[in-house]
């Protein structure tokens, strides 16, 4: 097929070499000039607006969005909206929140237009070497799209999970599930960090991928990091998120559901931002409050009997 | 009735005072001149060891603990034990664990040696002027020193809780909930630095302090500390713990009981002793892991479709 | 002063009493007859409308709002809003969401009519007796009311917190502390029932309301429950939330704060709604996924060393 | 080699069979008569006791326990200890507390014997077809027995950890891992359930099996067991637990290491074994308490006014 890509960042160039490596025809754009010139110089072909990518496809036209979530996709959206004809498809490949994408669908369905939300899992390396995709929308459309995306991912890593919003959806939990995973990790080799053993991370990582009940790619990856830097003196503690994690909260709370794992994940990360929380100085300036503050040697002692 | 009090630290100093106020007679005892020192001053009477103190005791006599918990219990148990006599009295008002004082009260049964636990709460400020006292052990010694504990606490501040190790334990577990009742305070006051409004946070404790239903005494501190130093400018948010809390969730996992709170409020103070986690490193090395490095603006956008 | 109350239920009728001990002067009303009734009982006077309720009262007009948050106060806001001059005030002391008090006090802005949300606590007896508030709106008109709050306060219990919606804000983060206060004391209590000590909790709690750090409203209402039903044999352990701690895990999460305590709290209301949690039941499919079924005695045991 | 296994259960006998399968010889004992029947019905050989166990064996002798962990294991030392020569050597191949083979190191060092601690994960699929080893011990040990771990193993699936005590160590830390990630997907998962989309769990543990960033062999038998039972109705969502979890978290308490993930996911499965928690009961006091009791329509919603 002959599809047209948006955004050219690492997940959107390594998917159009993915493309177009299984024969599909990729014309691309990307606001970012750094970003256009990393395709060409891979042999992609790149187009200098959206308009010029409009005009460049076949119709139906198949417009593929690797963009970043929230604004972005809206402002591409709103100039793509005039510019596109009756059954072109936009398949929004980012992770959009499930209900931007049934507003977007929403809209776009009033010109005739389709949307395709893909949740799409796997990073960069997944990207070019095979993605795993959760796709929601319209089912006949999801059919006469769908050599793109068995394809693009690996074996049986692509699904068709139901109406528009669903694939965003999967995705959202997915990476709920993801936080969950990669803290239970961090807290293990923590302990390990501590613990009376000179553990060889790396080793141990390796060994937990081979035969392991947590075995996965999250354990490879975590050997990775380990034989680079084997005590991660490289990184610093803070952890950012992107937002998919705070939604699997949100909706947590929207449907009333204990979601004790996913929370604390991201407790976490919100966490290691911080230099000084407050809440730490309330409960210090507590403890203070009740423990009283001139401190001598047998006092200092005696204190812990006071609280 | 006539005390040996050992330990003129903050709680001790103040206990002291207590007593001697309600017609008690007490002799004091602590290792540290500095603190011996203090009470002298304010008219206390002290002597130079543990062998004088027994010495100045009528019989059957009653020696009041309020040293820090752990080995200290034990070394002045350890010097009295061979210079008390049967039916003599030990009194520990410290924080100890209460298998700790399950095993002292085992090991002075062989001498006919009594030992009571007590839980002893209300800071600094309760020790002086009204404590809150949770007692253990033998009922009838109990009330044979009754007059102790009714004359240093405020009203209905006494409880004799049962068999040796009840009043530490009632004290662990009051400290368990201690722990999440200020972790609570604490998520609040977070919650407000961080909202659209600039609330007086000194103010606000004090509105809650009355009449609300979260009113009572931490919220009175709380109320205190911030009229104190409004911003808690003075304070880091590195929490220190005694043992109690931790001991409270040990015994969770020993009982099968979810304790939740009590967890999490500990488990925050340990993380606040932490500059760079471990954890937060791995989790980090992960998400570069699947999210990839070299980063670019657009990419850096993109990256976050990858995870 | 002489007020329109709209909402007779417990906290309405409370409220209403208690003003007019106050030598304020109540004019009622609520859709439901038989609260009405209770009201007129205690010698209250009650209107049969809203229409009604504004005719009754002198300009500028005070109305106060006592009713369920959410829709019902939109419903009320809506039948008055045609009915009311500028300069009239509307008072919701409800538990609005504070979004939704800016909400409503732009659209009566528009009518210059003013709106002031209260927070309020302390419950029925507070209600009764003297209640806790948080007060946000525009100053002056706060001050041309502040009667109201001063007279039916306890002592020191009320507070001018900031603009529009701050009232509800600092309510919907009090509650937030209430929720893990109350769990904190839960969890206690539930060590405490598994501990080998057979503590009278009625007793405990009566003794850590006097003089212990843990002391407060809530631990004397901790008292007060077991005196009335030592073992809480006539309770379910079934959890409602009214929303507040929702909104505040909700705020948490928006601003990024770590709220680990609110949100535990929080997921355990909902777990304790659940009979048959799907999570457990993954769970447990995964432990019989590696574990394996067939189970005879020795392998029984030996299971465990499969995982 | 030829090697004496001591126990039966499902990890020792498809041990057994994947041992012998790799060319060692195993002689093997089980207390349990059918255990022993199983394995003679595929053609294991089997002696009547740990006496027999002992003298079939060529010195030093390799006597390998696969029993559960606790007393079971210090059962069949005991039995041991008097029956081996120096140099010998005894492998727990259970899931035994770290502390506790540190304690039969030493003890069985007295008689010159070995220890050597493995932790085996992979479950019952692991033990018969490739596990995954960490080992723990003198180094020397391992290297002259090395041969059973390679051959029973995965590629790359084994690893000699340090010092006696490690291999259960990083078993413990690994099984604290597995908690967390079992519970992380069992989260997710009850997300979906209450979700507004009909999603096909088991296609959807399918699909993220393949090319997700969560893929590994719990997303695979989360996916097998969706497939056996679509709605897991015929499973409860109570969860056992074996130790490690907890042996995770007290370890964690120990080091001072804040660990909300390997907890909480401990505490769903306590939680899940409760039918009325006493905490849910005490909460729901409280709110009784401020709430009020008799409740009319409007007092209802009223109520939610109270707190």
């Amino acid at each position: 097929m002959h599809i047209g890509l948006v955004g050219l960042g690492k997940m959107g160039l390594n998917l159009a070499l993915n493309l177009q490596e299984h024969g599909h025809i990729v014309t691309a754009y990307d606001a970012f000039p750094g970003a256009q010139q990393a395709y060409i110089e891979q042999g992609g072909q790149v187009v200098a607006s959206l308009e010029a990518l409009v005009q460049s496809l076949p119709t139906p036209r198949v417009l593929w969005l690797m963009v970043p979530a929230g604004d972005p996709v809206d402002q591409v959206l709103d100039t793509l909206f005039p510019l596109l004809a009756p059954q072109d498809i936009v398949i929004d490949g980012g992770n959009s929140h499930y209900k931007d994408s049934i507003r977007r669908a929403q809209a776009l369905h009033t010109n005739e237009l389709h949307y395709i939300d893909v949740g799409t899992s796997g990073g960069m390396e997944g990207a070019r070497l095979g993605a795993c995709y959760m796709i929601g929308g319209d089912e006949t459309i999801f059919s006469s799209i769908e050599p793109l995306f068995r394809d693009s991912s690996v074996d049986g890593g692509y699904l068709y999970t139901g109406p528009v919003g669903s694939g965003h959806y999967a995705k959202m939990v997915h990476n709920g599930i993801e936080y969950g995973m990669m803290a239970a990790i961090g807290e293990g080799f923590e302990i390990l960090s501590k613990s009376p053993y000179a553990f060889d991370y790396a080793k141990l990582a390796d060994v937990w991928s081979h035969g392991s009940v947590i075995r996965g790619w999250l354990m490879e990856l975590t050997a990775e990091a380990f034989h680079a830097d084997p005590q991660l003196t490289k990184l610093k503690s803070v952890i950012g998120s992107s937002g998919e994690g705070k939604w699997t909260v949100e909706e947590a709370l929207a449907l009333g559901v204990s979601s004790p794992i996913t929370a604390l994940a991201l407790f976490a990360r919100y966490q290691s931002q911080e230099t000084d929380h407050f809440s730490g100085k309330v409960v210090s300036a507590l403890r203070k409050g009740f423990g009283g503050h001139a401190v001598t040697e047998s006092s200092e002692a005696s204190e812990d009997s006071s609280n």
